[in-house]
């Protein structure tokens, strides 16, 4: 791959950012900063990450995906809480980053890893989920094919909690924003579609009652915010004011069968960038908030070992 | 504290929660969820964190507070990236807290320790942050007495960038929101100020040009929830659209002075409350954006140390 043999050769960390001032903790204030070489929040440099890329959100998860590397070439853990593997897979430079959690993480995460490759990036995100559907059961994986949606919390509907003032009547501000889908790219959401359920095939002709099309579906995740607030988690001891959203929220998106908290951010980057950036995601359904259910830890275990694998497939052979 | 010894006496890890199904990873999946007695993202407990505490981003920025811990009585890392060091400082027990970066953060960060502790909470966030006026120099601290704004992005004024349409004209849609500022807490604001005042009064003494006044101010302080795009910083790889939101942020917020990512949250979810939270922050100025500027990396250090003390000792003083 000659983009990766140019990014390796370069001296600079980045094109045309100026080094930085003796003793200073970082330079470019205004832009994309460095420190030693290295970018600020993953601590990475040019040649330190591939331009394809599994995210997740925990380090154990980001071990998962590694161990189906035929080789791990270097890795990178930041003091901001990133977790960059480099490997090789079946002879493509691949990498695995732990995120974190949040929308925030998730954009240091796509700028800072565009910032120092360069030609496209293929990107998939493989996260958990809540179901918000009934048909988004527990222990399966559903592939963003419909994009992602973003929900967040409207801080001005609760200002009356600053001040002692009365609360606005129902409905006078909204309290939770809901944005438009940002679509994921429809060839790598088949290319994970494909290989989840190869994967998982065989599991679900072991479940009782399950047929291969039960454990990977296809539909719209809802990233939001907050795990909680704008998750339409209950929390009696803050103001909220989010009874009913899982319904708004299902009613906005008639195809929403997840809600988790990064997904959108990446896909909605992955649209504003310059440059081509295919990006999907998939998720593991831990908990149904339909039903009210929560996985099995070894089922749990099982599903993460398979798709981990089945998304770095995806990933280390998506033709660009 | 009799709160605190009803906390670690109570058998259950949260009033009114049921208890797990066997095998299952977590209960509750619509509220507070807990796995094993602790709860889902910070790995905490009933009795596993203190009503007092010291909130700051990063792990070794905790170790430095905690050092001024008269004894450390426990520590928890939870996989999800917090960092809980609990102590005793002159006979109160206290608790630091790294949540890493990022409003998401913030918001499991007070509403699971929320959610195991009794009583009025006591919080002080000591982070980073940028200087957006020139008096905001770096290696000052500031004090956010006149509590946080919010800004963030609009993904909607965006959506040209998913269908390949036309962007709308300029000023069509907001590219940035900007919401009404929290206030923070007066008496704790004060306490962060006389005692940020005290521990860096000799600094100023002996710095050629520089008073007492000028290492420790007091202003508004602008949370963002990108480090990028909300904080104007300009990405030449992505659609921003937001050349010039930092004199938008400054002529919206007369008194704005540094941009961080975290505070707001804090103080909004605060005043949320239904329970009495006291909440404040001090923030070191490491870049100033309108002089483009960096921090020296041991300025940093001593005032990342004699901060922690003085922020410590309001935390531990401040009368509930």
């Amino acid at each position: 791959m000659s983009d990766r043999e140019a990014d390796l050769s370069a001296e600079s960390p980045a094109k045309g950012v100026p080094p930085a001032p003796a003793h200073a903790v970082y330079s470019n204030p205004n832009g994309m900063p460095y420190a030693d070489g290295k970018n600020l929040h993953m601590d990475l440099g040019r040649g330190d990450i591939n331009n394809r890329i599994v995210t997740v959100g925990t380090a154990s998860r980001a071990e998962k995906v590694a161990s189906f590397f035929d080789k791990i070439t270097s890795r990178v853990a930041s003091g901001r809480g990133f977790l960059t593997i480099n490997g090789i897979y079946r002879d493509t430079p691949v990498s695995v980053v732990a995120i974190g959690m949040g929308p925030s993480m998730m954009d240091f995460f796509v700028r800072e890893t565009r910032a120092v490759t360069d030609g496209p990036i293929v990107c998939a995100r493989f996260g958990t989920c809540g179901g918000i559907t009934e048909k988004a059961i527990t222990g399966a994986v559903v592939v963003a094919k419909g994009g992602s949606a973003f929900v967040n919390r409207n801080p001005d509907a609760f200002v009356y909690c600053y001040d002692g003032s009365a609360p606005l009547p129902e409905n006078a501000a909204k309290k939770y924003n809901m944005f438009d889908v940002a679509p994921s790219d429809p060839r790598l959401s088949a290319a994970l579609e494909e290989e989840l359920s190869n994967a998982l095939h065989g599991d679900a002709q072991l479940m009782e009652g399950r047929k291969k099309g039960d454990l990977v579906i296809c539909g719209t995740n809802v990233t939001a915010e907050s795990f909680y607030s704008s998750q339409g988690r209950l929390d009696p001891q803050f103001e909220d004011g989010n009874e009913g959203l899982i319904e708004q929220v299902c009613a906005r998106y008639p195809n929403a069968m997840t809600m988790e908290m990064e997904t959108f951010q990446l896909l909605h980057l992955a649209k504003c960038s310059k440059q081509p950036f295919y990006a999907s995601a998939a998720a593991i359904v831990v908990a149904n908030r339909t039903i009210n259910t929560t996985v099995e830890g070894d089922r749990l275990e099982r599903v993460e070992s398979l798709g981990a694998r089945a998304v770095l497939h995806a990933v280390a052979t998506f033709k660009i």
